[in-house]
């Protein structure tokens, strides 16, 4: 969409400029398809930039979003917009020598990692796909989630995917996505398929 | 999401085989964020297929989504995937070497050589961003898009977005979701910002 005029001007003593750079929180849920594509195809544009972007997969399996992973990747090597760092729950954290127990345990060691590298700026665009679930679930907290959030240092951009996003969560996001399923191949009995599902 | 069990088994004579290598319609609308990111998402799935892929921006304006196109572009020209091919009305259609006297104009010429691409069956992934606003304007018949549609020879997928898909589209889609808005930084005031929306 083209760019639209703002539907109220705040009277937050920021200027326009300090307002839009301001860091974003970002959340894609609901039960429909896009809610993980669209934070990739966000990917594109914070690469286009030239900045680091850190994505974090929450998921248990890690086979899904292969072309997605494997196209940010040759776009991070490109040296032509930003560096692209990709970490996968699903084969264990790369930083986590020890076998984690659980999934919980798994999750939290993702968000832990996560919470340094907003401390030290590691990038300027996180993709926690699917990182509402361990929050729905109780293994993250959210409320020390949306303290993180709020508490973290310079202009660094969050979105967060996943159904059942949790209500606090999007009290504290600044843009917040439901994306509805309308309609459903599998609804008739097709299977997820190859360039389309992954 | 990871892979799930289709909700029917389908009484049409095909094999799952059959079922799941079918050409999919794939409709993103509604008034949420997300539309077109998801589909330039697909299209990093089309891309890791070695699918070509074929982009046509059906905006007056084409100055938007120049971190996809520049991605998008890097990666076909990678040779590590498959091509893409990016079409923008905005700058007038290649193809078109008159002026064009209007959008509608412009949005019919860009249709019709969509029909010539399917005929010819030239990609294997469409992106037809922000279609669905000619057909909901009148300016390319909606049946004649579902028509062709229905008639596209091969296994060619076609991604449509924007607001307002005419309910006729939906119904012969196989993929429709809806992204519903449900907070905007605009709402409180801040504009889009580099990165983000662009």
């Amino acid at each position: 969409m083209p760019q639209g005029q703002p539907n109220a001007v705040p009277d937050d003593g920021l200027t326009t400029r300090q307002r839009r750079n301001r860091p974003l929180t970002i959340v894609h849920t609901g039960i429909g398809k896009g809610k993980s594509t669209a934070a990739f195809g966000l990917a594109l544009r914070a690469w286009n930039q030239g900045w680091p972007v850190g994505v974090f997969q929450f998921v248990k399996s890690a086979k899904w979003k292969v072309g997605e992973e494997r196209a940010l990747r040759v776009l991070g090597a490109s040296g032509e917009g930003g560096t692209v760092a990709w970490h996968k729950m699903g084969e264990g954290w790369s930083w986590v020598q020890r076998d984690l127990e659980s999934s919980e345990e798994a999750a939290r060691e993702g968000w832990e990692q996560v919470k340094r590298d907003l401390a030290a700026e590691t990038y300027r665009l996180y993709v926690l796909d699917e990182f509402a679930y361990p929050m729905h679930w109780g293994w993250v907290d959210t409320a020390e989630v949306v303290g993180a959030l709020r508490d973290r240092p310079g202009t660094q951009h969050v979105v967060i995917t996943g159904r059942n996003a949790p209500p606090a969560l999007v009290d504290a996001a600044d843009l917040v996505t439901d994306m509805s399923k309308v309609k459903h191949p599998m609804d008739v009995g097709q299977k997820g398929q190859r360039g389309i599902e992954w």
